[in-house]
Order: structure tokens, then sequence, then C-alpha cells
């Protein structure tokens, strides 16, 4: 029987993934059943009225409209960080020099910089770090991982990423700030980090990259129209090792609403993904009788752990916000000691790095190593 | 700002859907933010210490090995009765006479007679009842309700409702308590509820059946052998006042594990639906130039309520847990008094009495008036 | 080298199928490379203009607006007939007393008697007789019937076969002949026969059925409106032996073009098929590891004979067409004496048969034995 | 009615493609019916033998040994050449000098001064010369061209191609001619010309380009194992105008057997497509209410021109093999003196300079223009 004082959670941000956070705190206990119910001791927010509002609506026990507040609350153990990515490198340094543990969505930060300046704040903190790759938490992804340790697919040769949604697709809607340079490259850092963490689970480090960005649209309309100074699509060819391959990106792809498409290439098969059918991998094995091959659609279920956590039934379906409840629980297993499967700061560091040489690689128009 | 004391909630049986319960219980107020958040006042199982240690896993305040300790505890508000069918009728009338809503999960119970019961009981209390079909909670089949009350198909003029798992497919397994008659009819009690609640639900009432059922395997493995008493398949065709159709259930068919096919045709179009892909849609419109007419497939997003108190972006995903989270808020919405999309012990006996109608229409070989 | 004179054929009718037999008839030698090259002598059609368009279009030598002029056309071994239904039996008898090989369109004819007549006929005459079940000719649903026969998803024990087009989908177009009693019972003969065939060759014949069939539109439109008299709809529960199953049939079903999708249950697998994809077969194979399990998508091949006739690269699609090119190699097969994969007028009764007595269970409403 | 006589046909080559253009100058009169039908006056393969046996097989009246008896035969208007890469310079020159049309299967050359020298010789004959890029003839890519003209998708802004198969993914086979030098680049000009006429045809020309290509065999099994010299893998980035994109190519991909894998984005729509599923295609327009939006799957049929010269019936799937005979009608139209859908030689000429362009950028790792 699970018994103790459950981890006091600070969150900042109650947007897109703060709410995501919340709920993923709110839901791993009785999930899992083997980790103390997460005290949601501290919220913040860009000012106490809304603070107090969302504390309410979250059932998080303080609200702050001050951030720092809540980094210094001593009740409080791990911050969630899951405000705009130009805030999470103070965020995320004051609560590591505060000794808390750290969950920040991803990307690490807009500056290469920033982001290193975050890794050596974990390094002294000696505390957890947590990036929020959700998507390789997913049962489908991990047994992905699985097979690949296990052979089934020969030696991995070949890989294809591309993440694409709509977003952006319309090119009559207002310029916003997505369209302006202070908010990134464009798809390459808003969007390519995710690939990029199953691209790292999946097969390994990146050694060399060579991008080309686009503007589907150069301007966007504003008063007088506005030239537009972010790229909303990506194109990456890519070597990691021996391992050659693609990372397409597009965040103005009509149609597309929450596409991760994975496909890899090995020696002895291929396996497939798409992450707007989150509960289905497709592997093809060539082995058998050639008559009798084919892509398998395999369904997770209770076989594909920690699917059976959450629906004790095979093929019921999990949902994007479950794959938070499973990184919340790496995290406590980290935190108890135990091994996780997470991307800390010293593995997201490759991740940011990876991104960064892929933009000074369009603007030389060469390759360039990781 | 949501303020006040959340309702108490008593959960009987954690199990498949008892687990499911208590995870909706926890996430219906910081999911939808507009409820006071439950209290998870007390838990009842078999045993006093299995109801201890899953009230310590699940969250509950007090756990009893007596569950009509639950029914009577003053704190408790509604009652979630997750137990095996058999209990139902017992458990709920207790509950109801005890004026507690109730929460329970379906079929309502194994036999008709217990079934009117449980809603002359309803009746007599006028508390807020519900019966756990969770697939019409999905955003995905309310939107095909939307998109057929808004006449996008025209005329509905014909259903086929296929259901399909393969837990009794493996004919060497051991003889269970699934084989027993004790347990039901087999497919069509079982399993056969839920094509009835999306019929229920997009079409209306059945008013005549004629019905089939087999056996797969005539005896499963015992000492000696054991004959098999349920039919692990069922086939029905069905009218439904002007709509004919067919529902087929089979519980033995391998590699289905959580399909509930629907093809719902109308005079102006086509719409279909699997819960193995709940996240999507499709629908044939009969309109615009013929070489540009196809079926469509529509990923749920934030247009398609409530999609969008989980993710604030389209075509990431919900879960099948997600669905009773949905239910537990058309209760909360039912007990303030406001519209709710739910089917409770009156709408629901319809169901009940389909099903029986179904089971003697397979006895007498005939065509059977529901 | 293949050597010697072609087979001379003759070909009634010049419509959708009698296009298509044109096409295989012309296509089968340098297709197959082991027949001699059958020489298309004469060409009836309703009359003698037509007729000789058609056979100049076509190819053929000879043109006739009397069709029984070909019959008696010495040089004329094999007569395709290819008019509507309620022609076969007078000209496929015809033909058959005047010493020729048939090839004849589906269904044998409008009436159970004159079917029987046309078998006992080629019983007579001794030669040839084939049915236009061109699906059965699919390398596919060769496959899947290969499979099932060596046991690939264990012992059969429920099948499920849906048939559907849109052609009388609207239900605003005007009355046609399809809405008269004299084409037949509707989706009954015109529909249901095509997944009878597949049955048959997959499954056995049927022992016993109950059908149902529905008007999705009880008038159309003509001067005041006119009551239709056929059933675009069909529903039926079948006993083939020991398997159980369903064919549904509804040829008013918007957006499907040629769908007939079929799925066999086994004791240790499942198949499933949809000819709109006529070049995939699903399998799912209940063995190794169950995280491993799932539908298989096998593309049809070289190894998948006959297509490597057709093509020698695998998964680069068939067509409907090239079904009928099979076909006419196995009649060619045949009537040189060896095993030829075919439903000949022997085999076919029994559908014919299973098609009345589904339409007088749905008189009667009752289950009928076939 | 169509009278005349057909052109007179001369086939060098009898492998893959050979047998392919056989059946297409077979079949053409019959399915259009708007044509004299072709006579099939000669055949060419490397042994008097072989032709003897080939033009029996395949209908043709004479038999060489030698091809350039079959290219100084008077009554030969029109050669197809089939045979390999390496050979098609010569072979179409020669017919081209002596005053034929000429058919040759694509890529026109294994080097780029062959392929203008081609080019060269057919502006001095002045005949009618087409390449075999019979992806473009499929009507599902044409009623893409036909939507992109339309402007269904807005103006494209993006577009990716992927073309994969599998028969160079086993590295245990033996080392081959298709992995020495002298076959040509490997993937990129075996493949990559496929894609590219769809890029030709769908989008425009290519502008820049920057390759890179990979192997994912170092070397293949021979005596003491042999170093492979072609790339069985490339991937470049394109650019064509203002459209960015890529192209991404794979004849090691496990599992892959016929894919074509199209994407074109624009600023109001995408359409999609995979030649697996080649009677399909997939369109999302971003129009109507945002609820009901989604990717509608398009079945080819009888108004998407020509698939109603091969069926009546929409849905009912052409196969690869229909697509030469579309083609072949092309040339027969361009021959009279009409418009046609056809890529010849002046054309092509684009489609060899990108490869060879592809070829260089990987050679100097940089962008190269077109």
């Amino acid at each position: 029987m699970v018994t103790g004082r459950g981890i006091g959670v600070g969150l900042i941000g109650t947007g897109y993934m703060g709410k995501c956070h919340a709920l993923a705190w709110n839901a791993v206990a009785p999930t899992f059943g083997d980790v103390a119910r997460p005290r949601l001791v501290h919220l913040a927010e860009a000012s106490g009225d809304l603070a107090a509002r969302k504390a309410a609506e979250l059932g998080f026990e303080k609200a702050s409209g001050d951030w720092r507040r809540l980094v210094e609350d001593p009740e409080v153990d791990i911050v969630s960080v899951t405000t705009p990515n130009a805030f999470h490198a103070e965020m995320a340094i004051a609560a590591l020099e505060a000794g808390k543990h750290v969950w920040c969505e991803k990307p690490m930060a807009t500056s290469l910089a920033d982001a290193e300046a975050m890794l050596a704040a974990a390094e002294r903190a000696g505390t957890v770090t947590a990036l929020g790759y959700n998507y390789i938490q997913n049962p489908a992804t991990r047994h992905m991982k699985a097979l690949i340790e296990a052979g089934a697919i020969g030696e991995v040769n070949h890989v294809r990423f591309e993440m694409d949604e709509d977003f952006m697709a319309d090119g009559t809607a207002p310029f916003g700030w997505k369209s302006q340079k202070e908010s990134g490259y464009g798809a390459l850092d808003d969007f390519g980090v995710h690939p990029l963490s199953l691209l790292h689970v999946l097969v390994g480090p990146l050694t060399e990259v060579i991008a080309d960005c686009a503007m589907p649209y150069a301007t966007r309309p504003a008063t007088g129209g506005r030239a537009v100074e972010t790229h909303d699509i990506a194109n990456i060819l890519i070597h990691a090792g021996r391992v050659s391959g693609s990372i397409l990106l597009n965040r103005s792809a009509w149609g597309r609403k929450g596409r991760i498409a994975v496909q890899v290439f090995g020696s002895e098969g291929t396996l497939a993904y798409d992450q707007e059918r989150m509960n289905e991998i497709q592997i093809y094995e060539a082995r058998g009788p050639l008559a009798g091959q084919g892509f398998r659609t395999i369904l997770t279920g209770t076989v594909h752990p920690p699917y059976d956590k959450f629906i004790p039934a095979p093929g019921h379906g999990l949902g994007f916000n479950d794959l938070k409840v499973i990184e919340a629980h790496e995290i406590l297993k980290k935190i108890a000691g135990e091994d996780a499967h997470l991307i800390d700061f010293a593995a997201g560091i490759a991740i940011e790095r990876a991104v960064h040489a892929m933009a000074r690689s369009f603007a030389e128009r060469a390759w360039v190593r990781v």
C-alpha cells in the first residue's frame, strides 16, 4: 500500500501544457497506484487574479501572480515550467537554484546559450530535471523502441520523420507572434524538437545535417501587410552515425492536426507510426513465406506497458493527456531513485544543439556537423 | 470561479470500470473547471483489506468490506456501482432507497425483472440515475448525432452496427464464468448493449428484431471438457421504425480489440465510425460535383465539444478513459438541474427490453416486437 | 511455344460486362502466354447497326443483329452471354444445344426454374460452362482461400459479407427498371450473388437463411410518383453447416462504389478483405507473442498467382478488368481438360437456390433451409 | 466507326515493360473504341529464338534477334524501346533516324549526353516521341492535376514525394548488376524519375536541389564480399520556383512494394496520393465549417477520365497495366495531331537534367541549380 506524503507541486503557467501538467499531477497516483498522491501546492500565473481562478479550477492550494514566490515556497518540491519558451531559462534556473526538481516544457529555451545555462544549473543543483517530450511516453513508441532493441527489424539504416499541423496554414489570418523572429526559427524549434525526441530515443543522436526552410506566405495580414520573419516549413536531411534520413516539418499543412509520421527502415524490416493514430504502430518483418508478408498494425494494449495502468482491455485507446500522466510517473520514479524513461536536461541539450545546427545549416546553405 | 463543497462519492467495486469511475471522479473538476471537486468519500470492496488498499490507491477517505455501510454513509451523495452485473440491482436499489444518486455500469441487470425494479426504485427516489454508456460521450459520436440532426446525410434509412473483441476467441483457454449461463446470454447482453446505446442516441428505439446466436466452441477445456452455455456470437436484424439494419456481435473475433463499427445510411449521405479509431468519423455527403465526392475523415478537435476541455489543439486524441470523465460531468450537470446527455434508468430500460426481446427471438427462431 | 488455332468466340451483348468479356478474350493470350489467341469471330447486339459498330470497336470479325445467327455460327466455339439477366436462359440454352461452350454472366437467370433448365441443358451438352463470378479470380481472394485451406486461421466459425454500391442511392432520380419487379428481387439477386460466390469458394454452401429486405424509398419520381417494387437493401443471417454469419447488401449506400467487405473468423485468426482495395487482404494470426499480434495487410504480388502473369513486380496493382482475363484463362484451361477455378452451372445452381431461399424467407418472415 | 489501317508496332525488349507495352498495344483499340487496332508487326529480342517465342506469346507477326532489322522494317511505324536503360539511346536514335515514332521507357538514358543526343535526334526526325511515365496517366493523378489547376487547394507552396520499393532490401542477397556503377546512380535515376514525372506534371520544373545518397549495405554477398557501387537510398530537398519540397527515394525499404506517396500543400488545402492504393486520392479543402473539415478519399470512377473507357461503374479499380493502355492511347492521339498528355523527349530532358543535377549535388555536398 502506498503511504507517505506526496511530492509538493508548483505549476507556472496554465495554458495548453500548464493544464496538461495539472491533469497529470492529479491523475498519476490513482492511475498507477504505486506513488503517493502529489500535493498541488502552488500555482503561478501572470496576475494574482488569474492565478487564483486557475488554482481553484485545477485544485492548487496557493496562487501567486509572481512566479518567484512559488519558486521560494518551501512546500514546493518540483516546479512545472509551462510558460512560453522565452521564459523557460530564467524560471528553470531559479527553481534549480532553489533546490527544486524541474519539469520543463520543450524546447528548453529560445537560444542555445540559455539551454546550456539551464543544463549547468541542473548539474549544480543535482536535482531531477525532465523535459516535456511526451510522445516518447506513448506505449506505442515505447514498443517501437523495444522492437528495435530486440532486433525485430534488424539493423536500422534509414529513418523518416514528418511533423505537420495546420495552425499556421491560413495565410489570411492576421500576423501573429509566431511569425515574429522573437518566437524562434519557426517550424524548426517550435516543431522539430518532437521528432528529434523520438529520433533520440529510437535511433540516437544526430551527427550531421543540412536544412532548408521555407515561408509559404511571405507576408501576412496587418496594416499594410507585414513581412513574416519565421519559417513555417523546414526540411532537414540528416545523418545519425551510419543511419541516414530526413525530418520534414510543416506547421502550415492544411488538414494535418497532430501528425508525427515516423518510418524506421532496417535490414530485416520496417516500422511506421503516426501520432494522429497514436494507439497503433505498423511493422513489416521480412520473415517467413513472402506470400504472407505485410505491414502488421499492432493496436496497443495491456501487453504494452504502461497501457495496463489505464485500461485493463487492449485496443481501447489512450489519449494525448495520458502520455503526460506517464511522464509524471517517470519523474516520480526518477526522484525515487529508480530508472526512468525521460529526456532530462543533459540529454535534451543534444536536441537543442541539433536544432541550432539546423538553423545554421540553413543560413549557410551547407552541411553542418552537430 | 467554482466554489462550494463537491459532491460526495461512493464507489462500489474497483475492477475494470471501478477504477475508470475513480479516475473520472478525480479528473472531472480540473478538466472541466466549472464544477466543484468531488470528494472521494467511501470505497467498498469484497473485503476490508482490499477496500483499504484500493482506497489508498484511488484516493478515497473511507473503506468498507461491506457495501451497505457505504450506501448508508450520509457523506455519500452518489454511488458508483461497478460490480459484476448480477449485483447491480440490489446495490442500485439500496442506494436509491437511501436517497442517493446512482451511476451504474451497463447493463442494468441480468434479468429484465431486476432492471424494471431498478427503474421503479429510481422513480420512487427521484434522484439522478445514469448508466455507464460511455461511447455516447465521445465527441466523435456526439458529432455524428449532431450531423444527423442537422440533416447532413438526409433522412436515415439504414444502419449497421458491429461490436467485436477477442477475449473469448481462444478456444483452448479454460472454461470460465463468461461461458456459464449465470453470466447472461453471452455476446447479446455482455456486448450488445453498447451498440444499442449508440443506436438509441443516433436513431431511436428498436421496434422489431430477429436474432441468431452461435457458439464458436461448443465445449471449452475443463476436466473432461465442459459444454459452453453462452453464445459468444450474436447477429440481429433490426427495425427501428422505418429504419432497417443489423447488429453483429462477436466476442470471439480474433484481432478485434475494441471494435464498434457503425454505419448510418441516409438519403443524402453516409456516416461511419470505428471505436478502435475513436478520434475519427467518416462522412460521405452526396453533394457537389460527383468527381469530388468521397468519404471525409474528420479528426475530432476543439470544435467538437467537449474535446476542448481536454486539449486546446485538434487531432491530438482523447482516450477511452476521457469518455468517462465526460460522463461524470454530464451527471454533475444533471444533478445541478441542467440538461445532460445521458442514458438514465428510464431510457436504459428500452435497451434492456431490446436485449431480452433478442434473446426471445433467438429461442423462438422468429421475429419479435420490442 | 503456343501454336494452333485459337478458340472461336461469340459475344452476345456489349454493355458493361460485354465489353469486359471482349477485353478479356483479347488479352488472355498475351497475358498468360500459354494459350492460343482466341479468334473474335462473331458479335451480336440488338440491331445490326449497333452490332457492326461494336464489332469494329471490339475487334470481332462478324456482326449480327440476331443472336441466333451467332449461336449457329460453326466458327463459334464458345458464347459469352452478357445480356440482361432475363435473356440468359434462352441464349445459354440455345448455345448449349448448338454444342457450344457457354460463359454466362451472373446471376444465371431471373427464376430458379430457368436456372435449373440451364443446368439441365449444360448436362445434356457436356460442354464447358462458366458463370461470371469474377471476384473469386482475384489473386487476393484466391490467397484467402489458400490461407483458409492451409489452416492459417484455424477452423472457420463465422463469416460476414457486405456488398454495397450507391447506384440506387439517389431517391430523387427517376423511377427506373431496376425498381420494377421484372428486374428481380432487388439487392438480393442483383447483388447478393457476388458475396455468395465468395462464400461458396471460401466456406461452402449455405444450409439455412433468414432474410429481411427493405426499401429506402417507397416511391421514386415519376408522373404522380411510382411505388418501388424491388428492395434495394437486403440483410440475411446465414448458416453454412457449423459456420454462422451474415450477408448485408445495400445498393443505395451513398459513397460505397464497389464495396465487397469480407470478414472470416476462425479459431486461430481472422481474414478481412474489401473489394474497393482489391489488391490487399488482411490477416490476424493468433500466434507468437501477444505484444506483436495485429492485422497484417498483404499486398498481392508475384507470389500470389496469377498476379505474376500481369506484372513482374509486387504491389503494383491489378484492376477489375484483369479479373476477367483470369476468368477467361480458367475457362480455356477447363476446355483443355485441366483443373480450373470456376463456378460452372452445376456449382452455380447452389447460389441460385440460396437467393431464392432468401427471397422466400423474407416473404415468410421465417428461417428457410436452402 | 473506326476504320482504316492501324499503326504498325515494333517492340524491342520483352521484359517487365516490354510485355506491358505489348499488352497496351493489344488493348488500346477495344478499350477506347476510337482508334484503329495497332498491328503488332515486329518484335526484337536478344536472340532469334527468344524473339520467335515471345512473338508467338505476345502476338507479333515477325521476330528478329537483331533489333536493327526491326528499325528498318517499313511496316513498323512506331518503336517501343523497353530494353535496359543503357541501350535506350542507340535504339531510339536509330529508330528516329529511320523516321519512326518512338515510345521509350524511362529514364531516357544513363548519361545526360545520351539523353541530349536523343532529344536532338527527335527534333531532327520530327516524329512523335514519348517516355514511359505511366503514373501520370492514372485518372487519379490526372484528377489531382485538374484539382490543382482549378484552384481546389489554392496556390501550391510545398510538396513531398516518396518512392519506395523493397527489391534491394535484402542485404543477404547476392551482389547484382543494380549494385554496379554501370547501372547508374541507384535510387536516383532508377527510381527518382517517376516522382519527377509527377512533379513535372503537378507543379512544374525544378530549379534547385540538394541531394544526399546512402548505402544501407556497404557490401553485398559475393566471393569475399563485394563493395556496393550504387546508392539504394536518395533524399533530395528541392525548389521548384517558389515551391519548396522533398523527394525521398528508397529501393531497400522493406514492405514497400510500389509506394509513390505524394503530398501537395496549398494555401487552401492539401492533396495526397499513394500509388499502392492507386484508385484513391485524398483532398483536404479548408472550406466550410471547421467541424466538418477532413481529408476526403475520392475513389476514381467514371467521372475521372478515361476511367470510363475501362469500366462503366465507379470504384471498381484500374490496375497498373491499364495506365500503359492510356499512355498508348495518348501516343495515338498525338500521332493523329491531337493534344496529348505525355512527356515527350523535349519535356523529359528536364527530368534527366534534374537527376544529374542531384547526382552532382550529392558529389559536391552543395545546392545545385537545375
